[in-house]
This record gives C-alpha cells, structure tokens and sequence, in this order.
C-alpha cells in the first residue's frame, strides 16, 4: 500500500507512471530524497529533513520547491492515511526533465517495513572499505558525500554484498580504518557513559543521531563525535546502526564475530522513541 | 525530438509519463544504461553495447532481457526515425518497481547535441581526484566502477564542477596519480607512433576505444594500454576524450595549461568513422 502526492496536494495512483522517460532522475540518478518516520500522524524531525533536503539540493546546484510546497504534499499523504499509526514517508526531487528547468517531486507513504525493525534481535554486519577516507572525500565536492542522492546504487551494491555473505547489512570503513557509516544508516557506539558517533567527514550528517544524542544528554550521557575504528566497534559496550525509520537497530557481529547487545539498548530506544 | 519505445517493439509519447515512483531507478538510480550512435541507420557497435549492458547487469545483480527483446525496441526507434542521419540510441534497464521482478526496460533515440562534437576546436579539462585509486577500487566489487550504471550524480556533478571552473570537462585521476577516465568518456593519448590508454581497472571498459585501436592497428599504430600521469598527459603528442556519441575530442587544455592537438586528429578521428 502507498499513498502518493505532488506538491500540489493532489493525489495520485501510484500505480500509474508518473515520470518520464526523459527525467535526469531516470537518466542519471539526479536528485535528493528523505526518509522520515510517522508516528501517530506526526512527522519527526519534519523541519530537519527539510532543511536537510534543502543542503543536498543545494549542494547538487539543484533547485527545491518552497517548504510551503513540499507541507501540502505532506499534508495530503497525512490526510488520506487509513493504516498503522506508524508510516514511511518520503520526499523525493529529482533534477526534472532534460528540457524544462523544474525538478520533479513527490510525496509517498508507505507501511513501516517489517524487516527493518531488528531492535530486539539485533543486526549482524559485514565492514566493506569505502575506497576512500571520510577526511579526504568531505574536500572532494564533486563526490557527493554529504549529498543524501538518489544515485543510491553503490548503497544497494553493498547491501547486497554483505547480504550474499551472510550478514544483515553492510558498514562502510575508510581506507585510513575509519569507520564511516552503514548503507543506509550511521552509526553509534557507547563506551561507559559517553555515546559515540563518527565525525561527519565524508558522510551523511545523520538527524536520527542528532535526536538520540539530545535526549541522551538529557539523560546523563556524554555524547562525542570522534573517529572509531573496527576494533573500537568490537572493544565498545554497545554498537548500534541509526536511521530514521529503523531507529536502532544493536549489532550483535561485526565481520562473523559475536558482539553482545548493550544493557543500555531499551533505555536508549526509549529516549529515541520520545518526543 | 526524443522517439521512446518499450521492449514489445511499441512506441510510445515522450511527454507522458512511462515510469511508476516506486520504480528502483527513481528510488535509488538502480540501473544501467548504455548510448549509442546510429550513423545512416547503421547502429555502431551494437553487439558489444548490448554485452557491456548485460556485464553491467550481471554485476549489479540484476535481469536484463534477452538481445532479441532489445532488438524489437531498437528496431522501432530505428524505423520511425525521419531526423537527420546521425542519431543517439540510449538502452535504459532499470531494476523496475519495487514490488516487480521485472526491470523497466526502454529506448530512446534523440539528436546528436551540437556541443558534444567539439572536434576540431577542441576541448578544456579541469583534472579532479576521483577519491580512490583504480586498481583499488577494482578490488572492491561494491563500488561499481565496471558497470555503467544510471546513479550517475557523480559524474554530473564532476562536470558540472569543471564547468563552474572554466572548463569543458572533468578528467577524474586516482589517489596514486594515474588518470582514470572523463566525467563520461574515455582517454586516449598519443605518444610518437603509440595510442595509449588507461588500463581498465576501477573504470568503465571503453567500447570506442577498442573500436579505434582495431582501426589504428590496422593503420600502423601501435597500441597500448597502461598506466597515465597527469604529467604523461602533457607530455604527450595528442590527448583526447572519446566516447560513442562524441567520437574524438582533442584536449586542447589541461588544468588552464595548453596543450596543442596531434596532427595525426584528421587521421584518427577518420579511422573511428569508418565501418
């Protein structure tokens, strides 16, 4: 089941085509998107995922519509929802067509996927080098790192790749042993009683951390952004894969080796799951 | 003037829409492409596009329709065709919707662009580090650097870049200094009596490269491939950017640093010409 709108507030079938043939998102993978999470008819982090939205378009040299605009395909989606209290949405822009200077954006809503929520099993990881170093590529524009893209296919690649190999999902490391982020998620680990994330060097600044690390400094945790290798990952008291929608998700192996979930796990996904 | 038709050989409007939202390669610009040139009706090529289209494929995991199915969508572009005698066929697979098995599978055929055929006056290149070396990346499957995929923002962005920056083109080069390839072509540079081209590592495997070194071999060149340097480049005899659609463009700049063209040009880019 999907809901679909255009930022004119009108609804569509999302089984009829909507995009050409000739759109630079179809052709080459030109666009933005965001993945928010709906709880009871209420986006989290709406204004973060927006303003997040806004820096990739802009540092894709794309334009986005208005805020406005992307609130009444929002609003749509919200309106017609019937399902679970909980949704997916998402916010896609592509660069539009060949031809004409506007993007193309959409709004969907979707049922949470049942598989993403491994919070109580946990996740088994493979690491797979990046190619590259968060430091060096964060001075690299052109590669798009801090860019939340549609050309999303080395993500999936990976995901593949640790899927064929027996993990869950993949953990990208740099070539200078840092680690980096997941496929589609950051990354967080605990060490006593100090929260640690990588810093956001050649990565997706990851809102869903943002969020955990106000409420856990609320909570009495010391909350740093400083590198971590994997051998910080399998010494650490807790690791956890982030995103939006899955929340968090603890890693229980790193490479086929065991890793114990944190006692910490329900506490820390209680203050996610806050308002 | 853009002609679409879908694999059962049908042609259908360009201007209307032809691809569902939940398409994988709007989602996240999972799928691969190829571009081709038709010269008299002649497509060039064909059998190697179509077999670096299924490698493309292969290793991205996906289907892709057998030949015959991409002939009856070529075969009704190619007869409908009434424009001038040169036109751009693109092959578009993607990994169709998210629900499907099927990819979403498509032709198009449009103009050669004016800008691309920059022969005779030749082109500018600003260099750029692609992040990652060649040979490292082809140890690292996940990345994708052999498959000529539709998540192609970087590449954009890499022109787009160069563009900003007073150049006509990018020329993407590796952390270990060798010089991988164009934002979307090959390189070839002349040394004396020697074509000599990137070995294929971490890039996309050129067509119209092997397609000028069968001709020049014939010709009495030698040909080669291996390893470039920025600094080979300007030493070199003649530099070029090549791909399908716009041949043999001779790099007349590198870096704002000039650089004359071969005055074998003539005599090569006619090789590439011919049948």
């Amino acid at each position: 089941m999907m809901l679909l709108a255009t930022l004119d507030g009108n609804l569509h079938d999302p089984n009829s085509p909507l995009i050409r043939v000739d759109d630079l998102g179809v052709l080459r993978g030109e666009g933005v998107f965001e993945t928010l999470l709906v709880v009871s008819g209420q986006v989290r982090d709406l204004s973060e995922h927006l303003a997040r939205l806004q820096v990739s378009a802009h540092l894709s040299d794309m334009t986005t519509p208005p805020i406005a605009a992307w609130h009444r395909g929002i609003d749509a989606v919200l309106t017609a929802w019937r399902e679970p209290a909980e949704m997916v949405l998402r916010l896609t822009a592509t660069r539009g067509s060949e031809t004409g200077a506007q993007p193309t954006c959409f709004v969907t809503g979707t049922q949470v996927p049942e598989k993403i929520r491994q919070q109580r099993e946990g996740i088994s990881v493979l690491t797979l080098d990046r190619g590259h170093s968060g430091a060096a590529a964060a001075t690299l524009p052109w590669l798009l790192t801090g860019v939340k893209s549609i050309s999303y296919a080395v993500n999936m690649s990976a995901l593949r790749y640790a899927r064929a190999h027996g993990a869950d999902d993949a953990l990208f490391v740099g070539t200078d042993g840092h680690v980096l982020e997941g496929a589609t998620a950051a990354v967080v680990v605990a060490r006593g009683d100090t929260l640690i994330t990588p810093p956001e060097d050649g990565i997706l600044p990851s809102i869903t951390v943002r969020r955990l690390f106000h409420h856990a400094a609320l909570d009495g945790w010391t909350t740093e952004e400083s590198p971590l290798t994997r051998t910080d990952l399998i010494a650490a008291d807790g690791v956890w894969l982030v995103s939006s929608v899955r929340l968090l998700a603890p890693v229980t192996s790193i490479d086929s080796g065991k890793i114990r979930i944190s006692s910490d796990h329900d506490r820390l996904l209680g203050l996610l799951r806050q308002n």
